[in-house]
Protein backbone atom coordinates (compact mmCIF):
# COMPACT_ATOMS: atom_id res chain seq x y z
CA UNK A 1 0.00 0.00 0.00
CA UNK A 2 2.90 2.51 0.49
CA UNK A 3 3.44 2.79 -2.99
CA UNK A 4 -0.29 3.72 -4.10
CA UNK A 5 -0.85 6.02 -1.14
CA UNK A 6 2.50 7.86 -2.57
CA UNK A 7 1.39 7.86 -6.03
CA UNK A 8 -2.65 8.74 -4.97
CA UNK A 9 -0.70 11.64 -2.55
CA UNK A 10 0.91 13.08 -5.65
CA UNK A 11 -1.79 12.63 -7.65
CA UNK A 12 -4.13 14.87 -5.67
CA UNK A 13 -1.41 17.23 -4.74
CA UNK A 14 -1.57 17.75 -9.44
CA UNK A 15 -4.81 18.38 -8.90
CA UNK A 16 -5.82 21.88 -9.67
CA UNK A 17 -9.63 21.82 -8.83
CA UNK A 18 -8.69 20.15 -5.25
CA UNK A 19 -6.70 23.21 -4.35
CA UNK A 20 -9.02 25.54 -5.71
CA UNK A 21 -11.72 24.08 -3.48
CA UNK A 22 -9.94 24.04 -0.26
CA UNK A 23 -10.21 19.47 -0.48
CA UNK A 24 -7.34 17.66 1.32
CA UNK A 25 -6.75 14.04 1.09
CA UNK A 26 -7.83 12.43 4.77
CA UNK A 27 -6.68 8.84 4.26
CA UNK A 28 -5.77 5.74 1.27
CA UNK A 29 -6.53 2.42 2.35
CA UNK A 30 -7.24 -0.52 -0.18
CA UNK A 31 -10.39 0.09 -1.81
CA UNK A 32 -11.16 3.07 0.33
CA UNK A 33 -10.41 6.72 0.23
CA UNK A 34 -11.46 10.16 1.94
CA UNK A 35 -11.48 13.42 1.61
CA UNK A 36 -11.98 16.67 3.24
CA UNK A 37 -13.37 19.86 2.22
CA UNK A 38 -13.94 22.68 5.14
CA UNK A 39 -17.02 24.90 4.70
CA UNK A 40 -16.61 28.39 2.67
CA UNK A 41 -18.14 31.01 1.55
CA UNK A 42 -16.18 30.49 -2.33
CA UNK A 43 -18.19 26.94 -2.52
CA UNK A 44 -21.66 27.77 -1.58
CA UNK A 45 -24.67 27.64 -3.93
CA UNK A 46 -27.47 30.37 -3.56
CA UNK A 47 -28.42 30.17 -0.68
CA UNK A 48 -24.99 30.08 1.31
CA UNK A 49 -25.04 25.83 1.85
CA UNK A 50 -22.55 24.37 -0.39
CA UNK A 51 -22.70 23.99 -3.99
CA UNK A 52 -24.11 20.09 -5.19
CA UNK A 53 -21.19 20.64 -7.56
CA UNK A 54 -18.53 20.92 -5.19
CA UNK A 55 -19.78 18.26 -2.80
CA UNK A 56 -19.88 16.25 -6.05
CA UNK A 57 -16.66 17.09 -6.86
CA UNK A 58 -14.84 15.82 -3.66
CA UNK A 59 -16.76 12.64 -3.74
CA UNK A 60 -15.84 11.78 -7.03
CA UNK A 61 -12.16 12.31 -6.26
CA UNK A 62 -12.62 9.79 -3.54
CA UNK A 63 -14.22 6.98 -5.49
CA UNK A 64 -11.63 7.44 -8.33
CA UNK A 65 -8.59 7.28 -6.13
CA UNK A 66 -10.68 4.17 -4.42
CA UNK A 67 -10.68 2.25 -7.73
CA UNK A 68 -7.19 3.26 -7.95
CA UNK A 69 -5.89 1.55 -5.34
CA UNK A 70 -7.48 -1.68 -6.81
CA UNK A 71 -6.24 -1.09 -10.37
CA UNK A 72 -3.07 -3.03 -11.61
CA UNK A 73 0.19 -0.80 -11.40
CA UNK A 74 0.51 0.03 -14.48
CA UNK A 75 -3.44 1.69 -15.19
CA UNK A 76 -4.71 5.48 -14.57
CA UNK A 77 -8.48 5.60 -13.90
CA UNK A 78 -10.77 7.80 -15.07
CA UNK A 79 -14.49 7.77 -14.37
CA UNK A 80 -16.61 7.06 -16.74
CA UNK A 81 -19.77 8.23 -15.21
CA UNK A 82 -21.36 8.50 -11.91
CA UNK A 83 -25.38 9.44 -10.32
CA UNK A 84 -25.45 11.06 -7.17
CA UNK A 85 -28.35 11.97 -4.80
CA UNK A 86 -28.84 14.64 -2.48
CA UNK A 87 -30.15 13.49 1.16
CA UNK A 88 -30.19 16.94 2.78
CA UNK A 89 -28.98 20.42 2.28
CA UNK A 90 -24.75 20.77 2.83
CA UNK A 91 -24.37 23.02 5.87
CA UNK A 92 -21.85 21.99 8.18
CA UNK A 93 -18.34 23.01 9.23
CA UNK A 94 -16.48 20.62 7.42
CA UNK A 95 -17.46 17.56 4.86
CA UNK A 96 -15.99 13.95 4.41
CA UNK A 97 -16.37 12.56 1.20
CA UNK A 98 -15.76 8.57 1.86
CA UNK A 99 -15.21 6.57 -1.52
CA UNK A 100 -15.15 2.93 -1.60
CA UNK A 101 -14.84 0.02 -4.11
CA UNK A 102 -17.61 -2.58 -4.55
CA UNK A 103 -16.58 -4.75 -7.21
CA UNK A 104 -13.31 -4.11 -9.34
CA UNK A 105 -13.11 -5.76 -12.46
CA UNK A 106 -9.88 -6.14 -15.21
CA UNK A 107 -11.08 -3.18 -16.68
CA UNK A 108 -14.49 -1.66 -15.09
CA UNK A 109 -14.53 -0.88 -11.19
CA UNK A 110 -17.64 0.14 -9.42
CA UNK A 111 -17.28 2.43 -5.97
CA UNK A 112 -20.19 3.87 -3.97
CA UNK A 113 -19.30 7.28 -2.17
CA UNK A 114 -21.13 9.16 0.20
CA UNK A 115 -20.44 13.17 1.97
CA UNK A 116 -20.83 13.51 5.42
CA UNK A 117 -21.71 16.95 7.05
CA UNK A 118 -20.10 17.23 10.14
CA UNK A 119 -20.65 20.12 12.80
CA UNK A 120 -18.87 19.86 16.04
CA UNK A 121 -19.45 15.96 16.64
CA UNK A 122 -22.78 15.48 14.58
CA UNK A 123 -22.41 13.68 11.21
CA UNK A 124 -24.80 13.72 8.53
CA UNK A 125 -24.87 11.99 5.37
CA UNK A 126 -25.88 14.88 2.80
CA UNK A 127 -24.80 12.56 -0.31
CA UNK A 128 -24.47 8.96 -1.87
CA UNK A 129 -23.11 7.98 -4.72
CA UNK A 130 -22.52 5.09 -7.42
CA UNK A 131 -19.94 5.17 -9.76
CA UNK A 132 -18.05 3.20 -12.64
CA UNK A 133 -14.55 3.96 -13.28
CA UNK A 134 -12.38 2.28 -16.15
CA UNK A 135 -9.02 1.40 -15.96
CA UNK A 136 -6.58 2.56 -18.74
CA UNK A 137 -3.06 1.50 -19.28
CA UNK A 138 -0.91 4.93 -18.80
CA UNK B 1 -39.43 35.87 -19.54
CA UNK B 2 -37.52 38.71 -17.89
CA UNK B 3 -38.58 38.34 -14.32
CA UNK B 4 -37.30 34.76 -14.61
CA UNK B 5 -33.86 35.80 -16.24
CA UNK B 6 -33.34 38.44 -13.49
CA UNK B 7 -34.24 36.01 -11.21
CA UNK B 8 -31.45 33.35 -12.72
CA UNK B 9 -28.99 36.37 -13.10
CA UNK B 10 -29.33 37.28 -9.38
CA UNK B 11 -29.11 33.68 -8.10
CA UNK B 12 -26.38 32.97 -10.22
CA UNK B 13 -24.25 35.84 -9.33
CA UNK B 14 -24.92 34.28 -5.69
CA UNK B 15 -23.31 31.38 -6.05
CA UNK B 16 -20.22 31.75 -4.74
CA UNK B 17 -18.89 28.44 -6.66
CA UNK B 18 -19.73 29.45 -10.13
CA UNK B 19 -17.56 32.70 -9.39
CA UNK B 20 -14.73 30.50 -7.65
CA UNK B 21 -14.68 28.21 -10.98
CA UNK B 22 -14.61 31.76 -13.84
CA UNK B 23 -17.87 30.15 -15.12
CA UNK B 24 -20.82 32.73 -16.41
CA UNK B 25 -23.90 33.03 -17.16
CA UNK B 26 -24.45 32.68 -21.07
CA UNK B 27 -28.21 33.05 -21.85
CA UNK B 28 -31.65 31.98 -20.18
CA UNK B 29 -34.38 30.64 -22.38
CA UNK B 30 -38.00 29.23 -21.32
CA UNK B 31 -36.51 25.47 -20.27
CA UNK B 32 -32.79 26.03 -21.64
CA UNK B 33 -30.11 27.91 -19.54
CA UNK B 34 -26.29 27.93 -20.77
CA UNK B 35 -23.22 28.34 -18.61
CA UNK B 36 -20.12 28.87 -19.94
CA UNK B 37 -16.07 27.92 -18.07
CA UNK B 38 -13.14 28.83 -19.36
CA UNK B 39 -10.18 26.67 -19.56
CA UNK B 40 -8.10 27.05 -15.86
CA UNK B 41 -5.46 25.26 -14.22
CA UNK B 42 -7.28 26.21 -11.51
CA UNK B 43 -9.82 23.64 -12.40
CA UNK B 44 -7.67 20.74 -13.54
CA UNK B 45 -7.23 17.39 -12.64
CA UNK B 46 -4.26 15.42 -12.26
CA UNK B 47 -3.54 15.31 -16.29
CA UNK B 48 -3.87 19.21 -16.91
CA UNK B 49 -7.61 18.38 -18.39
CA UNK B 50 -10.46 20.07 -16.27
CA UNK B 51 -11.70 17.90 -13.43
CA UNK B 52 -14.83 15.80 -13.66
CA UNK B 53 -15.50 18.01 -10.83
CA UNK B 54 -16.30 21.14 -12.31
CA UNK B 55 -17.47 19.94 -15.72
CA UNK B 56 -20.14 18.61 -13.49
CA UNK B 57 -20.89 21.41 -11.66
CA UNK B 58 -21.56 24.00 -14.32
CA UNK B 59 -23.69 21.50 -15.64
CA UNK B 60 -25.51 20.70 -12.99
CA UNK B 61 -25.79 24.51 -12.12
CA UNK B 62 -27.35 24.74 -16.12
CA UNK B 63 -29.92 21.96 -15.31
CA UNK B 64 -31.22 23.98 -12.07
CA UNK B 65 -31.46 27.01 -13.35
CA UNK B 66 -32.92 25.22 -16.94
CA UNK B 67 -35.84 23.45 -14.47
CA UNK B 68 -36.34 27.06 -12.82
CA UNK B 69 -37.46 28.75 -15.87
CA UNK B 70 -40.63 26.20 -15.59
CA UNK B 71 -41.54 25.97 -11.81
CA UNK B 72 -44.07 27.89 -10.31
CA UNK B 73 -43.16 31.10 -9.43
CA UNK B 74 -43.10 30.88 -5.93
CA UNK B 75 -40.85 27.67 -5.49
CA UNK B 76 -37.13 27.50 -5.76
CA UNK B 77 -35.48 24.79 -6.84
CA UNK B 78 -33.25 21.72 -5.58
CA UNK B 79 -31.37 19.14 -7.35
CA UNK B 80 -32.23 15.39 -5.93
CA UNK B 81 -30.06 13.62 -8.03
CA UNK B 82 -28.33 13.80 -11.58
CA UNK B 83 -26.23 10.93 -13.44
CA UNK B 84 -23.51 12.22 -15.49
CA UNK B 85 -21.90 10.10 -18.26
CA UNK B 86 -17.57 11.77 -19.63
CA UNK B 87 -17.67 10.53 -22.80
CA UNK B 88 -14.04 11.99 -23.74
CA UNK B 89 -11.15 13.99 -21.81
CA UNK B 90 -12.48 17.47 -20.96
CA UNK B 91 -9.79 19.48 -23.29
CA UNK B 92 -10.87 22.97 -24.54
CA UNK B 93 -10.36 26.64 -24.03
CA UNK B 94 -14.06 26.78 -23.22
CA UNK B 95 -16.63 24.86 -22.03
CA UNK B 96 -20.53 25.12 -22.66
CA UNK B 97 -22.64 23.61 -20.29
CA UNK B 98 -26.48 23.45 -21.69
CA UNK B 99 -29.58 22.34 -19.82
CA UNK B 100 -33.14 21.87 -21.22
CA UNK B 101 -36.36 20.88 -19.19
CA UNK B 102 -37.24 17.64 -20.55
CA UNK B 103 -40.28 17.31 -18.46
CA UNK B 104 -41.56 19.58 -15.84
CA UNK B 105 -44.63 18.54 -13.28
CA UNK B 106 -45.80 20.04 -10.13
CA UNK B 107 -43.16 18.40 -8.09
CA UNK B 108 -40.20 17.34 -10.24
CA UNK B 109 -38.55 18.41 -13.49
CA UNK B 110 -36.39 16.50 -15.59
CA UNK B 111 -33.41 17.90 -17.34
CA UNK B 112 -30.90 16.49 -19.94
CA UNK B 113 -27.68 18.49 -19.81
CA UNK B 114 -24.85 18.55 -21.88
CA UNK B 115 -21.44 19.80 -21.92
CA UNK B 116 -19.30 20.97 -24.92
CA UNK B 117 -15.24 20.97 -25.38
CA UNK B 118 -14.63 24.10 -27.49
CA UNK B 119 -11.84 24.76 -29.39
CA UNK B 120 -11.35 27.52 -32.03
CA UNK B 121 -14.09 26.61 -34.17
CA UNK B 122 -14.40 22.81 -33.13
CA UNK B 123 -17.08 21.81 -30.71
CA UNK B 124 -17.05 18.17 -29.23
CA UNK B 125 -20.04 16.95 -26.51
CA UNK B 126 -17.46 15.68 -23.70
CA UNK B 127 -20.42 14.87 -21.04
CA UNK B 128 -24.00 14.24 -20.89
CA UNK B 129 -25.99 14.41 -17.61
CA UNK B 130 -29.26 13.46 -16.45
CA UNK B 131 -31.22 15.03 -13.30
CA UNK B 132 -34.20 15.64 -11.53
CA UNK B 133 -35.17 18.45 -10.16
CA UNK B 134 -38.03 19.44 -7.02
CA UNK B 135 -39.96 22.48 -6.93
CA UNK B 136 -39.46 23.51 -3.25
CA UNK B 137 -41.97 26.23 -1.42
CA UNK B 138 -39.46 29.71 -1.03
CA UNK C 1 -45.73 -3.05 10.39
CA UNK C 2 -48.66 -5.40 10.17
CA UNK C 3 -50.47 -3.05 7.86
CA UNK C 4 -47.96 -2.53 5.82
CA UNK C 5 -47.10 -6.53 5.50
CA UNK C 6 -50.58 -7.04 4.42
CA UNK C 7 -51.00 -3.86 1.95
CA UNK C 8 -47.54 -4.37 0.88
CA UNK C 9 -48.22 -8.52 0.15
CA UNK C 10 -51.46 -7.24 -1.40
CA UNK C 11 -50.04 -4.62 -3.84
CA UNK C 12 -47.63 -7.16 -4.66
CA UNK C 13 -49.85 -10.28 -5.60
CA UNK C 14 -51.73 -7.21 -7.71
CA UNK C 15 -48.68 -6.57 -9.88
CA UNK C 16 -48.86 -8.77 -12.76
CA UNK C 17 -45.01 -8.61 -13.86
CA UNK C 18 -44.19 -10.01 -10.76
CA UNK C 19 -46.31 -12.92 -11.43
CA UNK C 20 -45.02 -12.80 -14.75
CA UNK C 21 -41.48 -13.20 -13.87
CA UNK C 22 -42.20 -15.90 -11.42
CA UNK C 23 -40.69 -13.50 -8.54
CA UNK C 24 -42.32 -13.61 -4.93
CA UNK C 25 -42.19 -11.44 -1.82
CA UNK C 26 -39.71 -12.84 0.81
CA UNK C 27 -39.73 -10.49 3.32
CA UNK C 28 -41.26 -6.78 4.43
CA UNK C 29 -39.35 -4.70 7.51
CA UNK C 30 -39.17 -1.32 8.32
CA UNK C 31 -37.16 -0.11 5.98
CA UNK C 32 -36.03 -3.21 3.87
CA UNK C 33 -38.33 -5.61 1.45
CA UNK C 34 -36.80 -8.62 -0.15
CA UNK C 35 -38.16 -10.13 -3.05
CA UNK C 36 -36.64 -13.61 -4.94
CA UNK C 37 -36.92 -14.88 -8.38
CA UNK C 38 -35.83 -18.10 -9.24
CA UNK C 39 -33.72 -19.04 -12.38
CA UNK C 40 -35.60 -19.40 -15.39
CA UNK C 41 -35.01 -19.42 -19.32
CA UNK C 42 -38.45 -17.80 -19.55
CA UNK C 43 -36.15 -14.49 -18.47
CA UNK C 44 -32.83 -15.39 -20.46
CA UNK C 45 -31.02 -13.12 -22.34
CA UNK C 46 -29.22 -14.38 -25.49
CA UNK C 47 -26.44 -16.00 -23.57
CA UNK C 48 -28.64 -18.10 -21.44
CA UNK C 49 -27.92 -15.76 -18.16
CA UNK C 50 -30.90 -13.97 -16.65
CA UNK C 51 -31.61 -10.47 -18.68
CA UNK C 52 -30.39 -7.01 -16.73
CA UNK C 53 -34.16 -6.28 -17.62
CA UNK C 54 -35.59 -9.02 -14.94
CA UNK C 55 -33.12 -8.29 -12.40
CA UNK C 56 -33.53 -5.01 -12.59
CA UNK C 57 -37.65 -4.89 -12.24
CA UNK C 58 -37.26 -7.33 -9.10
CA UNK C 59 -35.03 -4.85 -7.55
CA UNK C 60 -37.25 -1.70 -8.23
CA UNK C 61 -39.95 -3.11 -6.47
CA UNK C 62 -37.82 -4.22 -3.18
CA UNK C 63 -37.14 -0.22 -3.46
CA UNK C 64 -40.56 0.70 -3.93
CA UNK C 65 -41.61 -1.54 -1.01
CA UNK C 66 -39.08 -0.41 1.27
CA UNK C 67 -40.11 2.61 0.56
CA UNK C 68 -43.81 2.39 0.96
CA UNK C 69 -42.65 1.39 4.48
CA UNK C 70 -41.56 4.51 5.16
CA UNK C 71 -44.36 6.74 3.56
CA UNK C 72 -47.14 8.43 5.49
CA UNK C 73 -50.05 6.02 5.56
CA UNK C 74 -52.01 8.25 2.97
CA UNK C 75 -49.73 8.32 0.21
CA UNK C 76 -48.63 5.70 -2.13
CA UNK C 77 -45.15 5.65 -3.73
CA UNK C 78 -44.08 6.24 -7.87
CA UNK C 79 -40.56 5.55 -8.27
CA UNK C 80 -39.48 8.99 -10.22
CA UNK C 81 -35.81 7.37 -11.76
CA UNK C 82 -33.08 4.61 -10.60
CA UNK C 83 -29.26 3.91 -11.94
CA UNK C 84 -28.21 0.21 -11.50
CA UNK C 85 -24.91 -1.36 -12.34
CA UNK C 86 -24.20 -4.93 -13.34
CA UNK C 87 -21.01 -6.21 -11.55
CA UNK C 88 -21.02 -9.94 -13.23
CA UNK C 89 -23.01 -12.13 -15.35
CA UNK C 90 -26.36 -12.95 -13.49
CA UNK C 91 -25.79 -16.90 -13.08
CA UNK C 92 -27.40 -18.76 -9.91
CA UNK C 93 -30.13 -20.76 -8.90
CA UNK C 94 -31.58 -17.79 -7.53
CA UNK C 95 -31.60 -14.23 -6.80
CA UNK C 96 -32.39 -12.34 -3.97
CA UNK C 97 -33.03 -8.52 -4.17
CA UNK C 98 -32.89 -6.46 -1.18
CA UNK C 99 -34.44 -2.59 -0.76
CA UNK C 100 -33.54 -0.48 1.37
CA UNK C 101 -34.09 2.57 2.59
CA UNK C 102 -31.41 5.64 2.98
CA UNK C 103 -33.23 8.48 3.92
CA UNK C 104 -36.99 9.13 3.65
CA UNK C 105 -38.57 12.82 3.61
CA UNK C 106 -42.25 13.90 3.44
CA UNK C 107 -41.67 13.98 -0.61
CA UNK C 108 -38.95 11.81 -1.47
CA UNK C 109 -37.18 7.99 -0.33
CA UNK C 110 -33.93 7.49 -1.55
CA UNK C 111 -33.32 3.69 -1.74
CA UNK C 112 -30.30 1.83 -2.27
CA UNK C 113 -30.92 -1.76 -3.58
CA UNK C 114 -29.04 -4.89 -4.56
CA UNK C 115 -29.40 -8.12 -5.75
CA UNK C 116 -27.42 -11.65 -5.03
CA UNK C 117 -27.35 -14.38 -7.34
CA UNK C 118 -27.47 -17.54 -5.28
CA UNK C 119 -26.34 -21.07 -6.33
CA UNK C 120 -25.91 -23.52 -3.11
CA UNK C 121 -24.69 -21.35 -0.22
CA UNK C 122 -22.71 -19.56 -2.39
CA UNK C 123 -24.09 -16.05 -2.76
CA UNK C 124 -22.78 -13.15 -4.98
CA UNK C 125 -23.78 -9.69 -5.48
CA UNK C 126 -24.26 -9.36 -9.04
CA UNK C 127 -25.92 -5.79 -9.44
CA UNK C 128 -26.24 -2.51 -7.26
CA UNK C 129 -29.08 0.26 -7.36
CA UNK C 130 -29.82 3.52 -6.27
CA UNK C 131 -33.36 4.72 -6.34
CA UNK C 132 -35.56 8.23 -5.68
CA UNK C 133 -38.61 7.22 -4.81
CA UNK C 134 -41.63 9.91 -4.64
CA UNK C 135 -44.77 9.81 -2.07
CA UNK C 136 -48.09 10.43 -4.00
CA UNK C 137 -51.32 11.40 -2.02
CA UNK C 138 -53.58 8.16 -2.90
CA UNK D 1 -25.42 -3.48 -41.90
CA UNK D 2 -27.06 -6.45 -43.15
CA UNK D 3 -24.96 -8.95 -41.22
CA UNK D 4 -25.44 -6.74 -38.21
CA UNK D 5 -29.59 -6.44 -38.74
CA UNK D 6 -29.25 -10.62 -39.00
CA UNK D 7 -26.96 -10.77 -35.75
CA UNK D 8 -29.52 -8.71 -33.76
CA UNK D 9 -32.79 -10.46 -35.07
CA UNK D 10 -31.17 -13.68 -33.77
CA UNK D 11 -29.76 -12.12 -30.39
CA UNK D 12 -33.23 -10.68 -29.99
CA UNK D 13 -34.78 -14.35 -30.30
CA UNK D 14 -32.74 -15.76 -28.32
CA UNK D 15 -33.91 -13.48 -25.65
CA UNK D 16 -36.06 -15.63 -23.68
CA UNK D 17 -37.17 -12.36 -21.68
CA UNK D 18 -38.53 -10.28 -25.13
CA UNK D 19 -40.60 -13.24 -26.05
CA UNK D 20 -41.48 -13.60 -22.27
CA UNK D 21 -42.90 -9.98 -21.78
CA UNK D 22 -44.29 -9.99 -25.61
CA UNK D 23 -42.01 -7.58 -26.79
CA UNK D 24 -40.62 -7.46 -30.40
CA UNK D 25 -37.52 -5.78 -32.60
CA UNK D 26 -39.19 -3.11 -34.59
CA UNK D 27 -35.87 -1.45 -36.90
CA UNK D 28 -32.15 -1.90 -36.54
CA UNK D 29 -30.30 1.31 -38.11
CA UNK D 30 -26.41 2.15 -37.96
CA UNK D 31 -26.26 3.58 -34.11
CA UNK D 32 -30.45 3.39 -33.69
CA UNK D 33 -32.41 0.18 -32.60
CA UNK D 34 -36.61 0.13 -31.79
CA UNK D 35 -38.09 -2.42 -29.97
CA UNK D 36 -42.22 -2.65 -29.43
CA UNK D 37 -43.95 -3.35 -26.26
CA UNK D 38 -47.74 -3.85 -26.93
CA UNK D 39 -49.69 -3.61 -23.18
CA UNK D 40 -50.43 -6.63 -21.55
CA UNK D 41 -51.78 -7.15 -18.12
CA UNK D 42 -49.06 -9.91 -17.39
CA UNK D 43 -46.78 -6.50 -17.85
CA UNK D 44 -48.80 -4.53 -14.92
CA UNK D 45 -47.86 -3.22 -11.77
CA UNK D 46 -50.77 -2.73 -9.04
CA UNK D 47 -53.16 0.04 -10.64
CA UNK D 48 -52.71 -1.74 -13.80
CA UNK D 49 -50.39 0.33 -15.91
CA UNK D 50 -46.98 -1.30 -17.06
CA UNK D 51 -44.45 -2.05 -14.33
CA UNK D 52 -41.35 0.41 -14.60
CA UNK D 53 -39.03 -3.00 -14.99
CA UNK D 54 -40.93 -4.05 -18.33
CA UNK D 55 -40.08 -0.49 -19.44
CA UNK D 56 -36.84 -0.38 -18.82
CA UNK D 57 -35.98 -4.14 -19.67
CA UNK D 58 -37.27 -2.74 -23.58
CA UNK D 59 -35.51 0.17 -23.67
CA UNK D 60 -31.88 -1.51 -21.84
CA UNK D 61 -32.51 -4.13 -24.72
CA UNK D 62 -32.79 -1.05 -27.03
CA UNK D 63 -29.74 0.36 -26.56
CA UNK D 64 -27.80 -2.81 -25.77
CA UNK D 65 -28.21 -3.85 -29.83
CA UNK D 66 -27.79 0.18 -30.67
CA UNK D 67 -24.28 -0.19 -29.23
CA UNK D 68 -23.77 -3.48 -31.03
CA UNK D 69 -24.38 -1.90 -34.53
CA UNK D 70 -20.90 0.16 -33.25
CA UNK D 71 -19.14 -2.71 -32.06
CA UNK D 72 -16.32 -3.96 -33.82
CA UNK D 73 -17.32 -6.98 -35.49
CA UNK D 74 -15.44 -9.50 -33.10
CA UNK D 75 -16.62 -8.22 -29.95
CA UNK D 76 -20.10 -8.22 -28.08
CA UNK D 77 -21.83 -6.11 -25.84
CA UNK D 78 -22.85 -5.95 -22.47
CA UNK D 79 -24.30 -3.60 -20.49
CA UNK D 80 -22.80 -1.96 -17.75
CA UNK D 81 -25.09 0.24 -15.88
CA UNK D 82 -27.93 2.89 -16.88
CA UNK D 83 -29.87 5.53 -15.40
CA UNK D 84 -33.55 5.89 -15.71
CA UNK D 85 -36.22 8.35 -15.30
CA UNK D 86 -39.92 7.47 -15.60
CA UNK D 87 -41.64 10.56 -16.70
CA UNK D 88 -45.35 9.78 -16.96
CA UNK D 89 -47.12 6.88 -16.12
CA UNK D 90 -47.52 3.88 -18.58
CA UNK D 91 -50.07 4.41 -19.89
CA UNK D 92 -51.24 2.91 -23.17
CA UNK D 93 -51.66 0.53 -25.97
CA UNK D 94 -48.45 0.20 -27.38
CA UNK D 95 -44.66 1.48 -25.67
CA UNK D 96 -41.62 1.94 -28.41
CA UNK D 97 -38.12 1.88 -26.74
CA UNK D 98 -35.87 3.89 -28.55
CA UNK D 99 -32.17 3.38 -28.24
CA UNK D 100 -29.23 5.39 -29.60
CA UNK D 101 -25.42 5.59 -30.00
CA UNK D 102 -24.41 9.18 -28.34
CA UNK D 103 -20.87 8.18 -28.54
CA UNK D 104 -18.82 4.71 -29.08
CA UNK D 105 -15.09 4.46 -28.34
CA UNK D 106 -13.09 1.13 -28.18
CA UNK D 107 -14.20 -0.12 -25.16
CA UNK D 108 -17.67 1.65 -23.82
CA UNK D 109 -20.31 3.37 -26.02
CA UNK D 110 -22.83 5.73 -24.11
CA UNK D 111 -26.16 5.42 -25.39
CA UNK D 112 -29.90 7.37 -24.79
CA UNK D 113 -33.05 5.45 -24.90
CA UNK D 114 -36.42 6.69 -24.68
CA UNK D 115 -39.84 5.32 -24.61
CA UNK D 116 -43.14 6.39 -25.97
CA UNK D 117 -46.31 5.84 -25.25
CA UNK D 118 -48.92 5.17 -28.02
CA UNK D 119 -52.63 5.31 -28.00
CA UNK D 120 -53.66 5.53 -31.22
CA UNK D 121 -52.01 8.78 -32.62
CA UNK D 122 -50.87 10.12 -29.50
CA UNK D 123 -47.07 9.55 -28.42
CA UNK D 124 -45.82 10.64 -24.97
CA UNK D 125 -42.23 10.19 -23.84
CA UNK D 126 -42.79 8.14 -20.71
CA UNK D 127 -39.20 7.55 -19.95
CA UNK D 128 -35.51 8.50 -21.05
CA UNK D 129 -32.62 6.41 -20.59
CA UNK D 130 -28.44 7.39 -20.30
CA UNK D 131 -26.96 4.27 -20.37
CA UNK D 132 -22.89 2.95 -20.54
CA UNK D 133 -22.46 -0.48 -22.66
CA UNK D 134 -18.84 -2.08 -22.77
CA UNK D 135 -17.57 -4.28 -25.91
CA UNK D 136 -16.63 -7.44 -24.70
CA UNK D 137 -14.35 -9.95 -27.32
CA UNK D 138 -16.59 -13.19 -27.74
Amino acid sequence: MNDIQERITASFAAQGLMATLGAHLVSVADGEVQIELPFSERLSQQHGYVHAGAITSVVDSACGYAALTKAPPECEVVTAEFKINFLRPAIGEQFLAIGKVQNSGKLLTVCTGEVRAISGTTHKVIAIMQATIVNVRS
